[in-house]
């Protein structure tokens, strides 16, 4: 499939589809060998950050250009179409050359610049919940991306804040169906950010599948053990193939055509 | 099924269970009508308030001991267990007679006494997470009833308060793995209350049931439009059978046993 | 000052009053000894508590009726007005035979049994918001004892849950003048409950004062290192002196009438 | 005064200190108006928005680079400092040249490649906590300024998100002095963003101030009523000249030398 076929699946027939790949490209190695196994599960969306917003100025902040050219590499080898966060409008004409989709992040959802400069790329537009925002200013986000004649939009539930501290952020599943009312975008959740750790990536995954959502936005590492960041919430080849079984069941229990599995072996 | 096979089915063999019924017992008619369609359906049992905790005192608050006798004219019919709530220790001996089950309020999370008076009487005793607890403080809660020596809980899930108001409280389905990793009692997910409307009852009921719930607390009326409590949020019976349709064929999917389903037609 | 010339001067007259003692009664000698130092200090109303309210049960519960004569004791000896919680309906005879004002803790405020039933003894009752209550919700409460013909009510803004947890809870100072504007009744603060610790009671007392509180609830106790409960929130004899002098500067820049302290020396 | 006897008086003798005007610079007349009242009355520091972060792309976006002409015009009229928001790391060349001080709104509170812009000018920058951010998260925002080596750190307080909604945000009066223990920079409260309506701007100030902040950043208008954005939270000059003689003398009961009063008549 190219990346128009792709985008028709999501944007226009509303398959069910994953994008999956590390939190952040650490090596040319690490980010191709991901992406040959995801795409050998039928995955067809590779993501991975080159520029990475952390909430300490000295912890690892991403290879930046380099790692963009690791995720262009791994598009080249798999096929896969390729999504990467956008932090700084500045950065946006470098990352549109290697990326076929622009991510805006969680800290970034009203940061409304950027969000205006990534919708007059054309290019679709990945956007994360805000931690802190409610789903009405999430709706209102996107409407900086459409407002620039811009419809390819894809949005992320990834958890709020909230007073439970037993997860690192409360998936808020009810933003699915409420999403649906109002906008015809893929809604995806992504359960790893609200888990924190890896084995509660499963059952938030269900538990977004049962919501209605449209996808899933999932961390998956060669070695999570070894990652740079968010080393304990990635999961392992295994464990996404588990989760990949589970989460096929249901959907086909759901009734719903998914991207990229009727490829996969 | 008698009452010990019921809750041998579900203490012990972990079969998924539903509990439904009307938000208040508001005659005998609705309650017994209510009670007929949901066992024609597999429930075993049903719910419905004769004590009604409102947050105003000018508002209905229940039958009292009217509405148990009707309860329990509906469990002679159907032969359905009945849970209901109590709110006062003084009114368990009372309570006690007419229900199987005695149930913990939301807002009675964190009342000591009565939790302790209701694990003491060594009935099954059904605790709602208050939307103001963790559930740490929610076990906690649990653990003053098992205190008393009684290991049948049953803990339920029913939203928390957040910043987010696009529904009535904030569903955590992450709840679920949590509370499943520190204690054997069967965790439920009360999809009705977080919607606070009938149409998000449905994909809360299905997220639940991914993120692994033992079961689901379901507001059911005859007519929802004429209740006299929460009357937006409850499914009438066709409402009612499409839920537990979709539910059945992915639990199916899921590879769980179901209390009851053998039994419907 | 006997208890109606008290009473007079708060519900009243309106004069800015302090409320302190130690979190729970643990001895004799333990509370006579805060109400001493506490009379000396011109405070009028004493604190403690015989029933506790815990999480946990297996944390120590209170002295229970012994507690409540130990405060009746310490009555005697300093001519103090004495407030502490009742948990349970059943309690509220003999608590008040012992107590001059009923308290309702932040856990029970939406236990409406326990509401009606305090109004209904005709004393003045103190109402703590609960930490997941809303204003309105509070105001609510207030009504269940107000119903009662019962219009002698103190309700204290003690912290709410939120995503912060710099401190215990999050002091709603907002809740000071929103309360105001709607009923009669005096508005503390208890900056002991979402400060947590010894070191924030004056900053959040003073921004309590600063809101307009018509009074403050503190927990201080002979020896905190000590204390059977929250030993890091309570203050000394010298931190609450330290703490009443600078609230005495600002409530006299504010122009306010305040309770007890003219007759200190 | 000049700006570095007003910076040395905020950063190294910590005087407290005031920064008012409008929401959004509106126009000459408007903001000249506002300048000279607030200089008049001893005010030091005048902000207004030129670029304004609205959480929808069909309301008032601010004047842009006109703004900016007109908030140098009313610095030249009075001799104040300007403070202006700067949304877009390309911007702050531009504002530069207008303003005195680089303000980062609470949506960009972890905007990181806004922050290291804004640092390394070398301006001083005012940080406003993010709504959904923890006390914890704000201060490493201040660290991605001080890794600049720019310690001219201005923090301000505005109110998180709650469940609680009878104002528009929880005023986080604790933050004041969690903040103090670990940074050396003036920690000031915002009482017009958490107040939502004129009427609490007062009580949420009083409350700031009680709690040790080192100053006010209040919205002023000379005429709310006509406000383009956040009409019905703007104080007009009368309603600033009640709450400055009131905040004045509670400052002068906690001991604490006020920036520019000495000045006014």
């Amino acid at each position: 499939m190219d990346s128009e076929e792709i985008f028709n699946a999501i944007f226009n027939e509303k398959n069910f589809f994953m994008i999956a790949g590390p939190c952040a490209v650490e090596s040319e190695e690490q980010i191709v060998s991901a992406a040959r196994f995801l795409r050998s599960r039928g995955v067809m969306i590779l993501r991975g950050g080159a520029y990475k917003p952390r909430t300490s100025p000295d912890t690892f902040q991403g290879l930046g250009e380099e790692g963009l050219r690791m995720l262009a590499k791994a598009r080249e080898v798999t096929g896969m179409l390729v999504v990467t966060e956008v932090m700084d409008p500045e950065h946006i004409p470098i990352v549109s050359r290697y990326a076929d989709i622009l991510q805006i992040g969680s800290r970034n959802c009203q940061n409304f610049p950027l969000l205006r400069a990534a919708g007059s790329t054309g290019m679709p537009v990945l956007i994360k919940r805000g931690f802190g925002n409610t789903v009405s200013e999430f709706l209102h986000a996107a409407s900086y991306v459409s407002k620039q004649k811009n419809d390819r939009i894809i949005l992320v539930e990834r958890g709020i804040r909230t007073f439970e501290t037993s997860m690192r952020f409360t998936l808020d599943v009810a933003a699915v169906p409420v999403i649906r009312e109002q906008v015809p975008y893929p809604i995806l959740v992504d359960p790893s950010h609200p888990a924190g750790k890896s084995k509660y990536v499963r059952p938030l995954a269900m538990a977004g599948v049962g919501a209605g959502a449209d996808g899933l936005m999932i961390e998956v590492h060669p070695s999570p053990g070894d990652a740079l960041s968010d080393a304990e919430q990635q999961l392992d080849f295994q464990e996404f193939e588990t989760l990949q079984n589970d989460v096929g069941r249901m959907l086909s229990a759901m009734g719903r055509n998914v991207l990229g599995i009727a490829e996969s072996p």
